[in-house]
């Protein structure tokens, strides 16, 4: 009874939080995207490739949530991009307290889509409400097309997920209609796009889907001065 | 403080049953193996591969720890070999306690070598200790070299660490070397091998490096007798 009492007490504080961090995102017209995947993925990647090609659209900042090293912010800030990095030392999953002291020392107001890059972990941070607009996941073909089975909750809570390194199909011996099947019957309405940051295969129809879901730099000003 | 009390009661609970476990498997001459990977890296492929090298020489069996379903129990159970299957439900990880209870229910005495195959994560399995006598990791190529910086504990505590599908190096733009340097930063007295679950290479220095760190059933009978 106590174990479950202190997980309780745990997620209910991290949901208060939570919703103080999507009220401020809201506040400031900014789109938060937690962007969540097990270790190697290509988070990273995804967003470098995903920055370039909307860095002229929208104010983009990333939150980079690692358990040791700087290594993906520099990535990040090498494309002239804003970032803070969060290091979590032992703890496998930010938390919506480290997502709120993250944005009182790196203000969102003037950004209009902020990536919180998770710690790689295809568990415990789907568990975790950070104050996301959006969940987008991704997902290594090589891992295995049964994962979404074995690991549902993440696959389950997504709106985007990006089936990632699709360049490596031909040597993985993974079928992605059987994979795609097993993202579909865990979530059924999560929007699935197949992509290889490599050779850039798939990446139009996912930034097409996450255009559709930021409000633009110019109608973000436009609301504004209706208000 | 309350957090750390709260983890810290956790910790020594877990270590006390841990090492009520290890005393049952020495006194029964099985040598237990704490199997560890982020999800997707090869761990059953490893397992099956192993398996059908060794089943000659030793009596072998596995304790399968997933969040959901019994596919991975499955595959052992399919080469002949027992399998006994934990689901964990949402727990990222598998706990001595949770090993205590299915050794209770399947009995390791006449067992020479048990692989406990730990949930997919390569964060917080790390932490807890099972009552094994070895930790080996299965670490998969394509997840970057970069990652025993990033996620250093699961290194940094294992005895062996496999680099597995090193038949997708041509393609993932990896480098074995860069990664072989990390490991041995972080782990300079872990065993390393470089194999591929699918092509057998390197399988040879991995099954030999395991039969010098277990005891063959010969020894174990021959052991008893004299005792």
């Amino acid at each position: 009874m106590e174990r479950v009492s202190v997980v309780t007490d745990v997620r209910k504080a991290n949901q208060d939080i939570a919703q103080e961090n999507r009220n401020l995102f809201e506040a400031c017209g900014t789109c938060a995207i937690n962007l969540m995947s097990a270790p190697g993925a290509g988070k990273t990647s995804v967003l470098e490739a995903t920055i370039r090609q909307i860095a002229a659209s929208y104010e983009v900042a990333v939150i980079e949530g690692d358990l040791q090293t700087t290594i993906d912010s520099e990535r990040i800030r090498a494309l002239g991009v804003s970032a803070y990095q969060i290091t979590t030392g032992s703890v496998c999953h930010l938390d919506a307290r480290m997502v709120a002291k993250a944005v009182a020392e790196f203000p969102v107001d003037g950004i209009d889509l902020l990536f919180i890059e998770n710690v790689g972990n295809l568990v415990c941070p789907a568990e975790f409400d950070l104050g996301e607009a959006l969940r987008v996941m991704v997902f290594s073909v090589p891992e295995g097309a049964e994962k979404p089975k074995k690991y549902p909750l993440m696959f389950h809570t997504a709106d985007a997920v990006l089936l990632n390194k699709i360049d490596l199909l031909p040597y993985a011996g993974v079928s992605l209609d059987e994979l795609r099947r097993n993202v579909v019957e865990v979530n059924p309405r999560a929007a699935i796009f197949p992509i290889s940051c490599k050779t850039g295969e798939g990446m139009d129809a996912w930034i097409g889907w996450l255009r559709g879901n930021v409000k633009p730099r110019l109608c973000r000003i436009l609301r504004r001065d209706e208000l």
